[in-house]
């Protein structure tokens, strides 16, 4: 059960006040940050999955109640998030010498993993009894957020840049939330803070430099894909390889497995490796300090990730769990990815998501993901989102007319294939 | 489990050929046609929620395989398809006086609810060893058939008619089909036919006029549909509304209520109404004929379910389930349906799914819903497939400055909100 406590990652500090969005202040300078973490008094348990059920079993929001950030008891709005597949990935597993899953996240209400962040926030938002909920956002969690404000009856902004997804500004619009464009992501951040301290807007995402991170209240939602992983697998993975911006989801998880430890139900937390374009955490990760600088962009496709920026919660967590973390290079890493998850397994992601895969190639490159080893990777979005970086990699569609004969030579001029 | 043999469900005739693609050739006449439906032996059960269990339990295709139209014992491929929410709509519900809830097939693997239909159809090609699965589409079915060809290795050919939709032409490719545009859809029908006949490609839409529907072994995946939501009610609905162009999914669902019956679990069989955009069906049904005749288009938005063309599995189902056919009259109604599931309920469809809404508003100023009846409806793909129809009604996203004072002013005069 939630103690109605938080503890900062970095100096111990405990909270019990619940407006803490900026990270803790008593370890804070002006290069670092720490997010705080809800704490909870977790049930003893007897370590068995009949034990899990009872405390657990129902597979809805509720069902997690113990293990989430509320204080209220009635009855959670949902959406129904979660219970997403995962999928085996053995053709891809068998060319790279891995036994490969993938938690498929756009099998999710807005068909990507920010909906478990924001079933969560608006759960919590109402609690508070916050005239609204706010975010600064491109896309995905945008979007996510005006759905979950929607199904709530709660008013959302969502702070914008234009021009970054046109399918995505419609998707985040289409709830009825506030959609409203600023210059420059500083800006939105500097509107999101004042909004937040004037008015009591409840807020979802990050607004400070340095980078803190999300809610978080809000990324305890994330703690349920370890419980699902704990569900959907008889051993757990070696390793759980996550795409991240700001890492939310990456500590979630592993924040998840640590108190599936802690109840006695797994006797281990899988090794959480990030994956990012440019590399802020890896870079002070192999460098071995907690400062994480800003690092340069060779401009990645990749909106959902793209920053240069990175969290203190993403380096904590890849160290905690024993993991590990590294950049791409380029937008062909996440292209090929893209399009072998598309062919040669029927996962179609966003190119974001896509970067779990051009990551693990990168892993076993260099010996930190070892042949055999069980390897899940979460696939955060859907690529139908995201149709205009794949339609850059594809040919037009040639026409025919209407012969068998004139098929057959498409077929075989275009795609290589001859009809026998 | 199957018995090898189809039955037309017009005549009765019955076929132990498995390449019955066109209908039955015994009752066919010039504007006439009946598909066929794999038969099946059913088990013997107690009727009991821990016999259907022990049955039907574990929640992936393999565990439908007693109802499912497969010969061989080889392990399926799947996405992990299925299992989607079923999400109480209780702001629309209260609106329009009923229990309403969405069957959201948009959790999908492929964010629709055709991937039932295609795990099914690539497994049966497997099966008749052929050389590969061809459509005629321009964007749900010949994605998903796309992505399931993917995960099953086997060759893709998607006959599309270009420009109806970008996003989905991407999709499409994206999973590395063999996609080629025809001038029509009529010439797309006819090539089809020759590949069918000449190389044997393993069909799954339909390519004759009167139109037939889908394989008729591969509509039997959406008798899954039936089971889950026997696993998700406590008691049935009183109705299932379902949009509908050729009405596989409606026919395949009222199929696996009757098998459910047949062995004893349920008492009933849903009544199974349908929308349309344009009303074949609604006609036929309103004149008590078997015949289906074309009717006039007005120029519906809703691509994926606009057509002057029905079937006769469609009339069959809504008659023998004791339902009811009905058509939309404008685009206004689809997309005031699909803003009020996006807005109210936190659900963004594609607008032929929000059809279903549009009808259920129909059916109730028509009395033929009643006060208080529990009503399922299905939500059969995702709103981000379609941001441009969206788009057409929403407006400019506004652009402010970096103060809190042009943000209001802007929520104020944009949105009439004021913050407070």
């Amino acid at each position: 059960m939630y103690s109605g406590k938080s503890r900062c990652l970095k100096c111990g500090h405990i909270f019990e006040q619940e407006d803490i969005f900026e990270g803790c202040p008593y370890c804070k300078t002006e290069d670092f940050v720490s997010n705080i973490t809800p704490l909870y008094e977790l049930p003893e348990t007897d370590g068995s999955r009949a034990d899990y059920e009872r405390l657990f079993g129902g597979k809805t929001l509720e069902s997690y109640r113990e293990i989430l950030p509320f204080r209220r008891k009635e009855k959670l709005v949902s959406l129904n998030e979660g219970n997403t597949a995962l999928t085996e990935l053995s053709r891809l597993g068998e060319e790279l010498g891995i036994e490969l899953y993938a938690k498929d996240e756009t099998r999710n209400p807005t068909w990507g993993h920010k909906d478990r962040l924001n079933a969560v926030l608006v759960n919590k938002a109402l609690e508070q009894k916050a005239p609204g909920v706010i975010y600064a956002s491109t896309g995905n969690n945008g979007a996510s957020g005006a759905a979950y404000a929607a199904k709530a009856g709660l008013p959302c902004i969502v702070l914008t840049v234009k021009g970054v997804n046109p399918t995505l500004e419609t998707f985040m619009q289409a709830y009825g939330a506030c959609v409203i464009g600023a210059h420059s992501a500083a800006e939105r951040w500097t509107i999101l803070k004042e909004c937040v301290e004037k008015y009591h807007w409840y807020p979802a995402t990050n607004y400070t430099i340095p980078i803190v991170g999300s809610n978080p209240w809000a990324i305890d939602g994330y703690k349920v894909i370890a419980h699902e992983l704990y569900q959907q697998m008889k051993t757990l993975p070696d390793k759980i390889v996550v795409p991240i911006c700001y890492g939310d989801a990456l500590f979630g998880i592993m924040k998840g497995f640590e108190e599936l430890k802690e109840m006695g139900f797994v006797d281990k937390v899988p090794q959480m490796l990030s994956v990012e374009d440019y590399g802020p955490i890896a870079r002070a990760f192999s460098r071995k300090s907690d400062i994480i600088e800003p690092v340069e962009g060779w401009g990645s496709v990749a909106s959902s990730i793209c920053t240069p920026y990175g969290t203190y919660h993403s380096l904590y967590t890849v160290k905690k769990s024993g993991g590990s973390a590294i950049s791409l290079d380029n937008n062909q890493q996440l292209l090929d990815a893209q399009k072998d998850l598309a062919r040669k397994e029927g996962l179609y992601c966003e190119s974001a998501s896509a970067a779990a895969l051009a990551g693990i190639r990168k892993y076993i490159a260099s010996g930190q993901i070892k042949p055999g080893e069980k390897v899940v990777m979460l696939i955060t979005a859907a690529g139908v989102k995201d149709t205009k970086v794949t339609a850059s990699y594809m040919g037009e569609i040639p026409e025919i007319d209407a012969s068998l004969e004139s098929m057959e030579k498409v077929l075989k001029d275009v795609y290589g294939v001859k009809l026998q």
